[in-house]
């Protein structure tokens, strides 16, 4: 049987703290409720902390805008890594000029822009511009019609030999308290299957996001690996990714791994998180913000 | 190097003759010149022959009627196998009652309609019916909005443990010369990750479909394994398929592999025909039909 | 949940029976202290059985020989259907001359001697008569020693364009209570993986097993699909396997499907048997046999 | 048709080289004849290098010395980053006591020991000590009874949820011009499938490799990625990764990928090089060292 820890007294052990977003911070419901108060102690302790998240839906600054809507007012831009922000690293330079053809919504291709890129929609693809295309990516279920231009994607794939970057790996997202949404990297698993080709994927597990958000740490810092933890709500991809990287893990139980499945699964899987705890947000009485 | 064989002189050592349809028979431009010589000289030399085909979005009378449109009169709807006929079988056996949800037009669900069987699309289920499906089945590309339907199959399939059918494995069609369209076998694929369940795949390469057509011949003669070759274009579906279950294999190379590759292609899948024919249409000279 | 049905019950209701062998009939200590009841039961109500088996490392006439031993003399070698036996019969239609290779022991090689091949262990491939290989075998998980001659297979595989046959799919089986042995299935599968070709595969889940054993039913009665129920303890392969070929199943409990994990693994896989029983054991005063 | 680039003149466009070493440096026959002039031109041009490697069948130290015995000075351990260095660091991290059990010959084992831990061949591990096995690394190919050890280790990892950690991804490597050998990352492909959990894989096409190499360059200079230029044999280990980290890359045509078959996997597999040269070998005229 595993045991269940207190987050507070985890944070306590760490200088910095990694957060994932979905099920640990909100749900399809919204924040979670006083997951203010996490925040709130973080920075009366001084710790520093950052948001690692698969999403490549929206810019840095949009997702911290919607953290304010919610009330959560300390998560700033700059405290957002999201696999999307690699997918654009990637562009800047890996894809000299050309044109960058997209699935997902106009929203989501205007922070992948890049300085000589011109970002379209697979949709406005066609013999007029096709030999333009230097690269594909897959940034969103949304804003697409599928079923033409998942058809259009698959040809584009198999004319032009360039590189195609899926901006986000999860398979699923949830919806509502029962039901799922197909997100763009099942979509993207299907396309590779029917192309026969391997597509550069951006996202947890993979240590590139880890690196990405351990070296905005280290830029003003010295801290080292043992100084972080990572909190997230799923075995095999915050868990397995961060303790991968070096990082010690909390797996938290308001998302994706729920606590009637948590031994099944880490036996199963074979990934171990180093602590777990019920939820990342601090009761009300274990504050100390004077 | 691979021998070019000549396709009448096959077709005079065997009793029976198994055939692929799209890529042998036909392509996207319609059926092969000349493929009806074959069939008359077939039918002179009193051979026996079938069509053995990964199709469910039709049903054999359909298959059939299409075939003569195209001037091929000798093909009725007794001498096809398709993998719908195996999800139609396996409904008869296996479902008793309820409702058989399906992905595909309304057509490709004629004809898998069992006693005591109701088949919906996808898009009608909701939370009146859920409770009476029983089966799901994933019959053609066409006929349902795939962002909607493919999201709502997902959900279905968390909620119900029941049986999910792909009546067809192939992952893509070819649509024009240099266009393929993703098939329902590839978004099958999808939401088997998606959800990460093992669905019953009907379709060659498996020795369900061979095994269909050749009780199909048992049943009024006293045929063997070694009296049947199998025809297709493909290595891993028909040749691999056809050779696993015993038969003689011929590969033409009208369809999905062509001259210039089969080498490659042989070698590095280790799926090795027994023949090799540029294609199964029969030279004018070559025939004999008094 | 699901219903425990009572094992005698549900023979009544059918015309064949057709078991799994190991975790059905036996374990790794021996025959399940009882089940010779079963058999008699069989017996006495004159209904027809079959052991179907993925096990290429014995002939049929020494597995019931085995039987036999522990005391059940109703199995005879006619009511014995291997995934060897299916071996034998593609190396009988597909492989004309020539030696055929082959991982397992001597033993296990005698069996699928067949007219025209010679047999001959991995280990005896050399210069002198590597071009004269015309098929490879993988058929028992002993005999030979794992890092020369694997590494030797994949070499021979390399250099040779030949078919490549898998006698027995499974991954692992059995030892001890507690312990597991790798079988020949998982060496297949590395050296598929690292030679990077399609081998021919035979054993359950595959449709081809259970139509041999439907195949010499139907040889001298005329049963249907309908008329037969196959008993495992697996769900990937006995239960999934049987359910797709039309036949109905039986889960037993007393091999590799526990009790415990019975709801979750039905659920997470999707394989779905008719019934559930916790043994093939006939209950001693279950019995009519006088 | 791919451009064939001049290695020098790639050289001068980039301030830091990292190298794969089989393939590039050497073959199975050895360094590669003049390849010191490679060395001896970065030398004298004031870049910097790197071996990045997925071997950890030794230490740096000793890797260095091979190449020192074969007439190559200039590498030094300092220059050598391979994957089992990275398994080295995880087990500094993450495995705090007790006993690391290991596949791979005593030699490969002593560099990964660690302060507090206690490695130990998996064929010591006996019912006395299982309970102190914190961690399971597969090292090396040799060194072990293949089918004693293998065995053992399946039902270890069955018996202890543990991190269990591959320290070279790679499924085979050359041995000869026309032999391979299986690999210790096609050994442990095998026992993951077999157990079905999910191991920690340190390699190329693994950032985490190429960020260990980005740190060491970054720890004395202040260098970006593209300064860097990832010099490969293989598509989808050195080129995939380095082009995914985002540096530039060579593919060199002395090792995996010949000049024949070079369209043909770019094509196929959608990995495309930034360049392309015969070989890293600069030649003798073309050096300017004085």
């Amino acid at each position: 049987m595993q045991r269940i820890d207190n987050f507070k007294s985890i944070i306590d052990k760490y200088k910095v703290i990694f957060f994932d977003a979905f099920g640990v911070l909100k749900t399809y419901n919204g924040l979670l409720p006083g997951i203010e108060r996490t925040f709130a102690y973080l920075e009366a302790q001084g710790k520093e902390y950052y948001i690692v998240t698969n999403d490549a839906s929206r810019s840095p600054a949009q997702l911290a805008e919607s953290y304010h809507r919610g009330g959560l007012n300390f998560i700033n831009a700059d405290r957002i890594v999201s696999s999307g922000m690699l997918t654009k690293e990637y562009l800047d330079l890996q894809v000299r000029d050309g044109i960058v053809a997209y699935l997902g919504t106009v929203n989501s291709a205007h922070y992948i822009e890049s300085q000589g890129l011109h970002t379209l929609p697979v949709s406005e693809i066609d013999d007029s511009n096709i030999d333009k295309v230097n690269a594909l990516v897959f940034l969103d279920d949304e804003g697409f019609d599928w079923a033409k231009d998942l058809n259009k994607t698959v040809n584009l794939i198999r004319k032009r030999t360039i590189p195609v970057i899926v901006a986000n790996t999860d398979r699923a997202y949830p919806l509502t308290k029962s039901d799922v949404s197909i997100a763009i990297g099942g979509i993207a698993a299907m396309i590779e299957s029917v192309v026969g080709k391997q597509f550069i994927r951006f996202g947890k597990p993979d240590s590139q996001m880890f690196m990405f958000a351990y070296d905005l740490v280290r830029a003003h810092s010295s801290i080292t690996k043992s100084d972080i933890v990572m909190v997230g709500d799923t075995l095999n991809t915050d868990i397995l990714g961060g303790n991968k990287f070096g990082f010690d893990t909390v797996l938290v139980l308001t998302g994706n791994t729920l606590q009637k499945d948590l031994n099944t699964r880490i036996t199963a899987t074979g990934i171990i998180p180093t602590y777990i705890c019920e939820t990342a947000v601090i009761e009300d009485d274990g504050l100390d913000l004077k």
